[in-house]
């Protein structure tokens, strides 16, 4: 956009919208131009909203979600089963863990996983504040929600060795064909993953 | 989203921002984990900044142009033609033509264009101000840059009657093919036009 064309307020809107995951520039400038006719019904509630969450969001001092509270509301929920804990590296996989809503049970967001060419080592994942809970002898099953990569796979590893003392059941989510996948589309590991792991009807 | 996931803050931020063009539900909610994590670089200052615009945003009272100042940055450059007016139906079609950067004139922005089906008559056009900017003597050109659809066109039409009397120059956009569009692909009309306006080489 020419530099004249609006007032620095407007460019500084529309160049912090862009960073958005989903807006380039010209998706930003829709936004803002949306934003612009819509002041007093989405522009000002907008930046409030975005005023209020800046002030109050804070990584959950138990299991490391992000909430307006800590205790985060997944810890503080009385009808969650707190005897199990889902591992999981980020409050994304968190959050689409819970829309799919298999299970209600405990959270514990690692921060990362295990990537020794990125630098990302043991020190930089939430384990030490994970090792503590399972300790408490309150936690009979650990789930390990990770991704099936290799740096997912090399993470879920290392925690089961790092849990092995504690004599708490490890375990992973089920490899398999997606439900809705066509297996002609599937990559060999996936469909020998779900061949090995068939189950009877 | 289940409804205990994160503090009414959160499902408030999502809501706001999946209302933006271009963004959905799935979206909105990458959007807001990504200013989660960037608090401080990203949530804080897009929050500031839209309340800075939510504040200051204002409808030029010359042309119509949104922006923080009245008059606008438009309006108030000196390096632009200001016997020229440029008749554009939004915002959004002037930022448009000034990132074409063809022609450095002022602008007159319509709001609406006719529309009887959508109840949408010349009272609620900005004509009156068109026609007190012309009537100052120091207009020789309007170039109606109206989309090609039915709306435009009545709305063109509407205009030319309306200026007559003013004795001024008015102009519409060309109509032809593309730059970089293949003829394989055009409509008939536009196709027509570029061949009844066809230029000499």
């Amino acid at each position: 956009m020419a530099q004249s064309l609006a007032g620095p307020e407007i460019e500084r809107l529309i160049q912090l919208l862009a960073r958005l995951p989903g807006l380039g520039p010209r998706s930003a400038r829709r936004a803002v131009l949306h934003l612009m006719r819509k002041r007093e019904d989405l522009l000002a509630p907008l930046g409030e909203a975005m005023r209020v969450a800046a002030e109050r969001i804070a990584t959950c001092s138990t299991c490391g979600n992000l909430d307006t509270a800590d205790p985060c509301m997944v810890c503080r929920d009385p009808k969650r089963d707190n005897s199990i804990i889902v591992v999981v590296e980020n409050v994304g996989d968190l959050w689409a863990l819970e829309r799919a809503g298999a299970l209600r049970a405990a959270y514990h967001v690692l921060g990362a996983t295990l990537s020794p060419f990125d630098g990302v080592g043991p020190e930089d994942l939430a384990l030490p504040k994970l090792v503590e809970r399972v300790s408490t002898g309150q936690v009979r099953e650990v789930i390990l929600a990770l991704n099936a990569n290799v740096e997912g796979q090399t993470t879920a590893h290392y925690i089961t060795d790092l849990l092995a003392p504690s004599g708490v059941k490890v375990t992973r989510l089920a490899h398999g064909v997606p439900v809705g996948g066509e297996l002609d589309y599937l990559d060999e590991g996936t469909l020998s993953a779900a061949m090995l792991s068939r189950t009877t009807l």
